[in-house]
């Protein structure tokens, strides 16, 4: 891959979908624009929506490129940042049957735009056809003449050394008396390569369309997600007294030494008092009930405040700046809804919707209701009214990115319009491209994938919901080798405080498993504080905690045994040394035998990478993780890694290495026996290398 | 599916995407255009180019189409013809996890777009709501009063029946004291489906694109194709002299008699002198050697000239119109490229390629050299020439179009411009629709369907280089389950002038199959004439015919034995009786063992077509065809076809029809054995009936 001459774009030129403005465009009569551009990969939805990637990434295009007749073509690839005018231009090369490749590396936090020119090669057509004419013994005299001609054109608009050669060529072809001489002089590979660099490009095809391209950076798509209740931090478990974000920052430690890379926080904003919810989502609230924090809004301040009793915004700021020193960044949670008393509910009750007798309708998916919640009419009739409601939450994701935050967690997206995200991601981006915004809508497949297509940089998953090998197999097949691996990343949460997964009832070996495929199988994985201390009480049969701290303010011993904080910290560690475990196209299902054992590999393509798919078929510094997944029983399984791709035979003795304790063994062959034993050790990650002697 | 109320199109409507001319687009501040529509199906390329049908199918249409919220939805799909204002409206409906499906039966041959739009059913949301609510014994006194405004709303935009239906309901629901009561007023299903029919339509999302659907006639997709010189249609196989066009209309009646439905002519203009090529494709010519079709353009005339050997044009128009007679019509060969004394030679030098010594460059193909013809230079620079170049080729074309020639069949298209072909067709099939055009370009795939992408009617193929079963199962698979059954419908040819493929030296067991094969796997077909005699003679081990007719004067014995005109007539005489063979979707292959046996079932679908796909799991009138693909051997194989998908048990009796001969046979049990001999009969073409008692 190399950069070569960046060109100047043009608006109008843009419009047109071609290079030479007084040209028609294609389907249109007298057009030159004659080379087919098509099949673009990656390319989603016609280029309505945008690819992602992170800095650092390499972007690699293919595409069917070909044209009437028998002359060769030549391409690039072509990539701006979307505020930019000049185009960076990367070689593409034919590959094989009119498919072209070609790359270009990432390296800014921005929105960009790709796309593809493709001309006729005139230089290396003529040469082409000449030495097939020279095989067959016939004269060229008229073809060297043509020959001449080309190159002189190629002179005019050279520079530098390519000018020196095109000219040298042209004076000993001057001076040669014989056809054998001339071709010598100007059908060699030196001035072929001169000549190709400047081509006449005044009737070249640029594609019609410039594809959007999301260029993040790397904690858009990799990261490690703590999340935690600040009011619910008090040291003494027998003594549960509500927090402030202050007295909060002594858990910030553990947590940073457990690995974590984003302390993400429920809604810290005032909490209504009308319809307060008390205890384990009771109608009725205790007097001294904190109240839901999704319940947002009171006297003292709607979504820019901080709530009082946690301390107000510069208890929030020396939290933010105190969780950066330990190298963590913090997530707000953004809940576009208020309660009964926020200050919106009295500036702009035209933002509401109103019930036939005037009263504003509180949130209800029938029969639940939520009298504590107004939701925000995102489709009432007025589009000036809507296009306000916009800009106020517009204003409020700036304010918060004004005050240092710069990931999001936002709240039931599903029920807020596709288009309102389109715009508001976009907005925030263009000047904010750092911005991360991670969407929670557990609802319909396609309506999950569509927020991510419009803007959401990482997504929560069904994962919580995936139970057997079988499944977890197709979920994230489905995830990390079809098309949403393009523009949908996986976060995969192994609770939350709405989820408090039934399998989990299956004590220690069911968390260990658990945190084990969330912090392997994606290159982001989170979990909601008190998983690492292996709680589940369940409310009933019901997903929802015991005592969720929703609605109480609750108290841990953090060093509570047993509980998997070692593990935790082990797993994130190796996720900051392998690089294959911070992507998710790394992954790889392999062979085992053994009912409910999923084993994979995560690894790093090695040596030629396929020019089409970008896929390698040898790898390197392989990530292998089992697990077994029937947590009721032990199971001796058989595993078999995939050894000649990571560079062993299939005889050869190997070194296997145990990254979570660092203990190894030498083995030989790709049949490894391992006991998978819930109540002991339910799980294995570890590498495979090459005996050392 | 019903046609639902047309509607009117407005221009402005149509650039903006949507139903409100006053609303934003989908992207912008407050726009209320909130309905994800996409994963349409069938769109090819993001809606660049045109699906094809022909008059009498049906457009089925599938899409995602899913909101924010719990809203239900409604959509229609909306079909109208390029050149109308209006739309016609069909209902979709929601078959299973967002995705809807709708049709339209498609009845003019012409051009058309069709598009989705969807809206909230606000009365449906409403009802279902309030069901839940009831269910759950909850009050809905506000909710009956909303439910008394909707319909309200509905009335006011309802007439007729529609109208008494729902001020009835408001009457009965003012006139209830109780809830109970008003909710059987207003919520019934008459009520809800009057209003339903009713919507508020004004911020309905419209599919931002109108996708390009072409709309042939039948013979655009069906045919069979009879490809002759008229030049060598003399009755005397003895002395071969020239025919003109009146001269061979003796052949028509044996033609027509064969169950042909177009008469295929070679280019009947003047040929040039100069370099004319002499038998054998020699350099030097024989003094009454008749030159090559293809070397177009004398003193006497071009491309709208009738060549004076032949008759001139009205030994043309009196053909024609005998062909008509006999039931079938003319289709003309489009070569656009010029005899050295071709009048545009003179006339317009500037449309052709010059060398730099000022001579006009003839066609190559290196080493090949083609000295008799002038390529046309549809690549210049001057903007002009090329517009003046593309006008006069579409001058051609019309002209012969106003003689009453309405199929043609284009000559290498792959050596001109993919956006000329876009363009011409698209002028010719503005005010002639009935226009087919059959691209002659045996090249690369991708151009292959590129051509068909961008107009051209039908497509030859590699049909007569497929030779194995295994060959042909995986390219008829590809033309018919792929994508390109969308676009590219294959014509295939047993054999053309170019072409005399070497599995015909295996005599006639391979006629026969190829035959068979050819008329019963697509929807069009052809043989070049000579074909049905059985001729093979090979210029040495190439694929050319000796003593081609593309150079000399042949005479044939029309009557000569063996031959296969009996197989050929019957084929035509079952494709015309079979509605399944007509069509190109209806194949599936079937099981057989047996090496190099093909067998296949073409059938109508039966009962429920699945609503996603468009396919059936029950068939009527099926036609099943097995053929031995090793003209070498003889072999017995056991035919499996899949009887319960034909309406019969696995056990049941039944009759095998041979629908060549009509012979038939009682049968029990899907193992069919059949010895296929290529001495004898290597191939069988059936049907299976439940048996009449």
């Amino acid at each position: 891959m190399a950069i070569t001459r960046p060109t100047h774009r043009r608006a109008t030129q843009a419009a047109l979908g071609g290079a030479d403005d007084a040209e028609p465009a294609a389907g249109e009569i007298g057009t030159r624009r004659a080379i087919v551009i098509e099949r673009i990969d990656p390319e989603l939805d016609g280029g309505r929506h945008a690819v992602k990637r992170v800095v650092g990434d390499e972007l690699r295009v293919t595409a069917d490129i070909f044209s009437h007749g028998h002359d060769l073509l030549d391409a690039v690839l072509l990539l701006r940042r979307e505020e930019d005018e000049i185009w960076l231009e990367s070689p593409m090369r034919l590959i094989d049957n009119d498919r072209w490749s070609g790359s270009v590396p990432l390296a800014h936090n921005a929105r960009h735009r790709y796309t593809i020119e493709s001309w006729r090669d005139l230089i290396g057509s003529w040469r082409a056809e000449l030495e097939q004419k020279v095989a067959a013994g016939q004269a060229v005299e008229v073809e060297l003449e043509e020959g001449r001609l080309l190159v002189e054109a190629a002179l005019s608009r050279a520079g530098g050394e390519d000018a020196s050669t095109l000219a040298k060529a042209l004076e000993r072809s001057r001076a040669s008396p014989g056809a054998s001489a001339r071709r010598a002089a100007l059908a060699g590979e030196a001035v072929l390569a001169a000549a190709r660099r400047h081509p006449d490009r005044t009737s070249a095809t640029r594609l019609d369309r410039e594809l959007p391209l999301v260029v993040d950076r790397e904690l858009a798509r990799t990261g490690a997600w703590y999340e935690l209740f600040p009011r619910s931090q008090g040291q003494d478990p027998a003594n549960p007294i509500p927090t402030t974000l202050g007295e909060a920052e002594w858990r910030l430690p553990d947590i940073a030494a457990m690995g974590f890379d984003v302390v993400y926080l429920p809604p810290i904003h005032p909490i209504g008092r009308t319809h307060r919810k008390g205890r384990n989502n009771a109608l009725a609230a205790e007097p001294d009930a904190p109240g839901s924090p999704w319940a947002i809004g009171s006297e003292e301040g709607g979504h820019e405040a901080v709530a009082p009793e946690l301390g107000g915004l510069p208890a929030f700021n020396h939290f933010r700046a105190a969780a950066e020193r330990h190298g963590m960044e913090v997530a707000l949670d953004l809940a576009m809804q208020a309660s009964p008393d926020h200050p919106w509910v009295q500036e702009h009750p035209e933002w509401f919707r109103h019930a036939p007798d005037g009263s504003i309708k509180y949130a209800e998916n029938p029969p639940k209701k939520y009298q504590d919640i107004y939701p925000f009419d995102f489709d009432q009739p007025d589009r000036r009214t809507r296009a306000e409601l916009w800009e106020a939450w517009l204003g409020v994701v700036l304010t918060w990115v004004g005050r240092g935050v710069k990931i999001f967690r936002v709240d039931n997206p599903h029920t807020k319009p596709v288009p309102f995200w389109e715009w508001l991601i976009g907005e925030v981006q263009r000047d904010h491209p750092d911005v991360v915004l991670l969407s929670e809508a557990f609802t319909r497949p396609k309506m999950m994938r569509a927020l991510a297509k419009v803007g959401f940089s990482q997504s929560y998953t069904y994962f919580t919901w995936r139970d057997t090998a079988g499944e977890l197999r197709d979920y994230l097949t489905e995830l990390t080798q079809s098309e949403m691996r393009e523009y949908f990343r996986g976060n995969l949460f192994t609770n939350t405080p709405d989820i408090n997964p039934h399998h989990l009832d299956n004590g220690r070996g069911a968390f260990q498993v658990r945190a084990v495929l969330a912090a392997t199988l994606a290159a982001s994985w989170g979990i909601y504080s008190g998983f690492e201390l292996l709680e589940r009480d369940r409310l009933e049969d019901r997903e929802e905690y015991d005592h969720s701290e929703k609605y109480e303010i609750r108290a841990r011993d953090w060093e509570a045994r047993p509980n998997i904080k070692r593990l935790v910290s082990a797993l994130n560690r190796v996720r900051h040394e392998s690089v294959a475990l911070q992507r998710n196209d790394t992954l790889a299902f392999q062979d085992v035998t053994g009912a409910e054992v999923l084993f994979y590999r995560k690894a790093l393509p090695a040596g030629e990478i396929d020019p089409l798919t970008g896929g390698a078929s040898r790898f390197r510094d392989p990530v292998f993780v089992a697990a077994n997944c029937d947590f009721k029983a032990s199971v001796r399984a058989i595993l078999h890694p995939n050894l000649p791709a990571i560079g062993i035979g299939w005889d050869e003795p190997y070194q296997m290495v145990d990254l979570l304790t660092g203990r190894w063994r030498r083995l030989r062959g790709a049949d490894i026996p391992v006991e998978l034993d819930p109540t002991r050790l339910p799980y294995r990650v570890f590498t495979i290398r090459p005996l050392q002697d």
